[in-house]
């Protein structure tokens, strides 16, 4: 048997919006490894060996994989949203620095990730020049997340932020609320978008005046207007044009 | 018959890459509406009305479909990739801030935007934080565009350039490629991804000294690396780490 590994994106949440392409890969695979509540949204058959794994193992992970499709077995790697986000394709080409070349074929499927999703959930917030940022500080120091917000906030352009907020750092988002009013005042549009595409799904925007560290969890995206964006309806967008 | 109106993302160009969510809406629609080449896409079948317009008509386009549905037809405005990410999503609020509130549906459905198709094909050049920027002066002046360029190279951010040369304006992306010299120096890793996910895929990475500005053409999304992306085998990724 000749073994492949892919590394796929599962979208947001909602069925409807796992690609043909992914679907297919999940279809023709032995083995399904990710961290548990990814592995727990693709069906079992027989057959299809489920390796769920925890969170922050994402190296060991990737070489579980690798020396998998080694052996012959047709392994699909499951992130949520798209695989190339903050999420698990990055680990797999670490993992493969230390490995020998591959002998299999590695292909990597790409998903719709948290942040368009929500953004098509708001209206268009993303709809100019705009930057996507992890707030988690476990593989990057805080001074240069603080750093990028700043200089983002400078560009004017929108942002997209990733883990706002975990409990082993609760601090970290409500900095990231300071940094912001300091560069963008207290206008500017911020949206919280939690568990898109899913039945638990709320977005909220308000401004930034208004904004406050609990409106973010773990499974929200947090979705920062340019000085132009605003609310037209119930949507929020950002005009094609730049600001005035 | 109630009217309503999507927004909706083909993807870039495979259709294994379009959404079961668009699919579904396209087969419920009556009317397509959108730049000739993606109409073009949408497969034509008895009662459904395409209605191809020209590049640069966005706002005429979002308001015609807007009539549309307010007279009751079901219509598909269609974008490519996703239809928030310089595309038709923020151009229909805009039509919006001007016509009466709309009694009908819209949504917005999300798709895979180029930049994630392009990083998944390369291999994982996103994977760590990254900005959108479009090279397009005909919405903003070409010193913003300048200046964020600027801005992200100092965030450290990698970057996907969309629209990055166009025959109305050669110039500007050569413009681009000295600024990202000078930020970058010339050993920054440059990505070409040409018409991914098509036939007619082409990828080409090489380093900020060896890039031409008659590398991109119309069809191309370039992917720039911030100062940890590298290369293993013939994949280009950027670790999850921030640069030591």
């Amino acid at each position: 048997m000749t073994g492949w590994l892919a590394v796929a994106g599962l979208g947001p949440g909602a069925d409807d919006l796992v690609t043909p392409e992914v679907q297919a890969a999940l279809a023709e695979a032995t083995d399904i490894v990710g961290y548990i509540p990814y592995v727990a949204r693709v069906a079992p058959r027989p057959g299809l060996r489920l390796h769920p794994s925890d969170n922050r193992v994402e190296l060991d992970r990737a070489r579980a994989a690798l020396d998998m499709a080694a052996a012959g077995r047709r392994v699909v790697v499951v992130s949520s949203g798209d695989p190339g986000v903050f999420a698990m394709a990055s680990a797999l080409f670490e993992a493969l620095e230390g490995a020998p070349p591959p002998d299999f074929d590695i292909r990597i499927l790409p998903g719709i990730t948290a942040m368009l999703a929500a953004a098509a959930a708001l209206g268009a917030p993303l709809g100019h020049d705009f930057c996507a940022i992890n707030l988690s500080d476990n593989l990057k120091p805080w001074a240069l997340i603080e750093q990028r917000l700043r200089l983002a906030a400078k560009a004017d352009f929108a942002m997209a932020l990733y883990n706002p907020r975990s409990k082993s750092r609760p601090e970290g988002f409500a900095r990231a609320l300071d940094i912001l009013r300091e560069e963008c005042g207290p206008d500017r549009l911020i949206s919280f978008a939690r568990a898109v595409s899913t039945p638990e799904q709320a977005l909220n925007t308000v401004t930034l005046a208004e904004a406050r560290p609990d409106m973010a969890d773990m499974r929200s995206v947090v979705i920062v207007g340019n000085s132009a964006t605003r609310r037209v309806g119930h949507w929020v967008y950002t005009p094609r044009s730049a600001a005035p």
